[in-house]
C-alpha cells in the first residue's frame, strides 16, 4: 500500500536524522518541513497541535501525525520490512540491536538536548561538561557491549544496517560537538566509516539541511 | 519454545517493573535476584559484566543478559505474542502505543533517575523541583495526546493494557515520590484505576519487593 509522508524536521536534531535515514534507507520519499528549534518553533500552537510534545521529528502519515522517531522508525519496518529491512531476523539479534538502540534513544540523546541542558544552566561551558558527560558515559557502554560480542561485523548488528546504527551515528555527530574523544571508541568508530560508505548516509546527514 | 529467564532487577525501579509487569501479565515464571540501587551495587564489575551500562533492568535469558526493559518487552512480545498481546495488531495503533512508550522512556525517566538527579544537584529540594518538572512537563504531553483520541478506552490504545500501559503507570508512582500534582490529568487517572483492577499490576508493584 502506497502511503503519504510529511516530515517535520530540524537538521541538526539526531532524532529527526534517525528518521530521514530510515525513510532515504528504504527509498520513501516525502515532503520536509523545516521546524527551527532554536528559534523555539517547535513550542508554536500549530506544532503543538501536531506533536502535543513539542518535539522532533513529527512524522504526518496519510496527514495524520506521529512523533517519536523510534516508534515511527519500527511502524516503517512493519509497513515495508523487505525494503531493505532495518532489524535482523533472529529474536535475539533483534533483541540485541533494540538493546542497543534504546542505550542512545534513553540514557544518552535525552540527557543531552537543548532543553535539558537551558534548564541546567545558562553558561555554554556548564552545557558542554553536561553534555559530555552523559555522550561518554552513554558510547562507553555502547563499545563495552559490542566488545562482549565473539565477532565483531560491519554494523553494530551483523552485516547490514540495523536502528542501533540509525542511533548510534548521529549521537556520535552531536559527541563531537561537544569534543568527546571519540578515539576511545574503536569499535564505534569502525561501525561508523562503514556507514559512510551509504548513499543514505549522505542523502540524510545534517549538513545537508542547514538553512544558511 | 520453553525458555529460562533470571531478573535483575530493583524493587523501585520504574523501569524494572515495566519488565516484571509484562513477565507476569504473560504468566512467565522467572527468578528474581535484588539489586540495591542505593548500594550502588549496579556498578560493581560481576553486575556490569552482565550489562556495561550499569543499568537495571537486565535480564538473562537462557543465561545470556540483556538490557533495557522496552527491548525486552518487545522481545517477550515476539517469542509470545498471544499469551496475551502487549502491542495492537493495527499497524497505526501499533505505532501510537510506542510512541507514548517511547515518550515515557525517552522524554520523562531517563532525566528523573537517580544517576541524572545526584550529578544535577545534592541538594534533596533542588532534586525534587527538576525531577516534577520533568515529569510534569512529559505526562502533560501523554494527557495531550490521549485527549486527541475522538473515543476514550479502558486504557492507552484501545481495550487492552499495552506497552504504553506498562511505561505510564510505573511513570506515575514515580511522579507521586515527587509530588506531581496528578489531578491535572484526569485521562492518565482513569486508566491507571483500570490498570488497578489486573491481578499483574499488584503481582509486580514496587511494594511487594522492599526488602525493609
Amino acid at each position: 500500500m502506497q502511503h503519504e509522508f510529511q516530515l517535520y524536521h530540524y537538521w541538526r536534531s539526531s532524532c529527526s536524522w534517525r528518521l530521514r535515514w530510515a525513510l532515504d534507507y528504504k527509498s520513501l520519499s516525502y515532503e520536509k518541513i523545516h521546524i527551527n528549534l532554536l528559534k523555539d518553533e517547535q513550542n508554536a500552537a500549530a506544532f503543538k497541535a501536531k506533536n502535543p510534545a513539542g518535539k522532533l521529528p513529527c512524522l504526518l502519515i496519510d496527514q495524520k501525525p506521529f512523533g517519536e522517531s523510534l516508534a515511527l522508525i519500527e511502524c516503517l519496518e512493519e509497513l515495508y520490512p523487505a525494503k531493505p529491512a532495518l532489524l535482523p531476523k533472529d529474536p535475539f539479534d533483534r533483541l540485541f540491536a533494540r538493546q542497543l538502540a534504546y542505550l542512545v534513544m534513553s540514557q544518552i540523546q535525552p540527557v543531552q538536548n537543548i532543553s535539558v541542558l537551558k534548564k541546567y544552566s545558562e553558561e555554554p561551558s556548564k552545557q558542554k561538561e553536561w553534555a559530555a558527560f552523559w555522550i561518554t558515559s552513554g558510547l562507553s557502554a555502547y563499545e563495552a557491549l559490542l566488545k562482549q560480542k565473539t565477532s565483531h561485523d560491519d554494523y553494530s548488528v551483523g552485516s547490514s544496517l540495523s536502528l542501533a546504527d540509525l542511533c548510534l551515528i548521529p549521537q556520535c555527530y552531536n559527541a563531537r560537538r561537544f569534543d568527546v574523544k571519540m578515539e576511545e571508541f574503536p569499535l564505534i568508530l569502525a561501525i561508523e566509516a562503514n556507514c559512510q560508505k551509504l548513499e543514505s548516509y549522505y542523502s540524510s546527514h545534517p549538513d545537508r539541511f542547514q538553512p544558511d
